[in-house]
């Protein structure tokens, strides 16, 4: 049996899987992602859990053909070099490939989170059969990893499919990574908290909505309970990202873009917007061709596909 | 010797070249492009152009290697197919490939014009030894040309690097293409003399220029004169076009642009809004990677692109 094992490095936990060559996984393992003990203790802790998922599938390490591990950006994906993530901080500069080949005795491939679950997604998921794929999350931040021809696509230093920071308004808020405007002030699950509290403020609209303890999944409730205004801020929300989606499928000429992260999960409260603003917007000969769907691998999706890019 | 032609085929003149395989024009011809005569002229007039190209080099087209044609998007490069080209409407649904192999008895391969003068400039021009090349034109509208990893980028229906149809402000002036807003609607010359038309009507600004007349050119040269308002209209312009590359090379993660077409040519007068913009508001990480350079072949990028695609 040829198996290989994917690694999903997280601010929060590390969660390894074993995953056979046709993409089964059969062993697992997750701990705690261990910040506090610095980079050290973070690198220990990713071979250990990969360690624990070959022995949860009853295996040795050593018939493991090689290790792929999805960490957040930016990093440098040739080297295996993690940069500066901002829930990674004590990782900032650590050859995390050199040190994980030394400690496990494999080989190793470390790339980007967000590529490795759209090449998990492209592989066994909602990008089953296509060769041009974007996957967009949703989140705290607007993340993307793009596939073309099949491939995962990179860039000249790794920071292909940022595509949280295109602009959406030359004019909009600044975004920390120096544009103004970008997607991920209007798309992210943040910006649409940021957005609803000013609008509380300023306009005094009529809804359940309160200042205090406001989520998107309290946005999300309040919508499906029928309030007006929280219906609102999801058609704003979606349009933005449709928005976004356009200028992204205009130059990628993707023909699948699949959402992620907890802001799909409002489903139709997105996605209607989204694909209305698309559909309005986008460019025809292309936008008829284009899906818009929802990803299907869910957390595993990075797994999956960190173990997939040890195989390659 | 092994050679192959390039074709420019534009909406006024066809051009071919008889290229080495080391990039050297060997052989030239070019000739009115017989709109009047419908596809069947049009296409007739090709294959007398790349006929006449190998005549010029002293070659017999049975020694040629193949042919490559550059042509107004949209089109199918993958079969070689016209779709509808606003100015070579006459050319709607027109199977190219098909039609000059059988005029030539030669492989021809088909891409986008914008494709190929992007092929030409990383073979031998301004984007020489780069894998990750971006070449933006400014003429009439905004058009884009791709390389990454070496090779020109396509997409799953030949749309990609339709770069001047990404977003700068959601709220813009409706574009021909269906979306609103594009950096066409800025950065290209048609657009930059409706705004400055725009404003010589709203503002009645102090200025030399008239709206009689006015192209770019001739607020080139009302700036060198030392015309504030010209000198203006080129850092909105180049304002805008940094915003526009500032999203593209946060997708693309390219790591030198060259910029082309008649825009370009101001030279200093875009150029430095842009390179500001851009510094100003892209990502650390890469922005310091990224030159902005001139394009280098002028009218010679589509013909050696194209000869260069037709070698492999």
């Amino acid at each position: 049996m040829s198996v290989t094992i994917g690694v999903d490095l997280g601010g929060t936990n590390t969660r390894a899987g074993l995953v056979t060559a046709s993409g089964e996984i059969v062993g697992r393992a997750r701990g705690p992602t261990r910040l506090h003990l610095g980079a050290e203790g973070v690198v220990n802790g990713i071979a250990e859990c990969a360690r624990a998922a070959a022995r949860d599938g009853g295996i040795s390490l050593a018939e493991v053909q090689g290790v792929g591990v999805g960490a957040p950006g930016p990093l440098d994906p040739f080297d295996g070099v993690i940069i500066s993530p901002e829930n990674l901080q004590c990782m900032h500069g650590v050859r995390l490939k050199d040190r994980l080949e030394a400690l496990l005795g494999l080989g190793v491939v470390v790339d980007n989170d967000a590529n490795l679950a759209a090449y998990g997604e492209q592989w066994l998921g909602s990008g089953r059969g296509v060769d041009h794929f974007l996957c967009v999350t949703l989140g705290t931040g607007v993340g993307g990893g793009w596939i073309s021809e099949g491939r995962v696509m990179h860039g000249f230093n790794g920071n292909a499919a940022e595509v949280g920071h295109i602009t959406v308004d030359h004019n909009g808020p600044r975004c920390p990574c120096g544009n103004f405007g970008c997607l991920e002030m209007y798309a992210s699950a943040t910006a649409m908290v940021r957005r609803t509290l000013e609008k509380l403020e300023r306009e005094e609209p009529e809804t359940s909505l309160t200042a205090e303890g406001l989520t998107t999944q309290v946005i999300f409730e309040a919508a499906e309970a029928g309030d007006d205004f929280a219906m609102q801020m999801f058609e704003e929300t979606g349009f933005f990202l449709g928005v976004g989606l356009v200028s992204l499928v205009n130059v990628l000429n993707v023909d699948r873009v699949a959402l992620t992260g907890g802001l799909a999960q409002a489903g139709d409260w997105v996605f209607d917007p989204a694909v209305r603003t698309f559909l309005d917007r986008g460019t025809v000969g292309v936008k008829e061709h284009v899906q818009i769907v929802s990803a299907e691998l869910g957390d595993d999706a990075g797994i999956l596909g960190a173990a997939r890019h040890a195989q390659a």
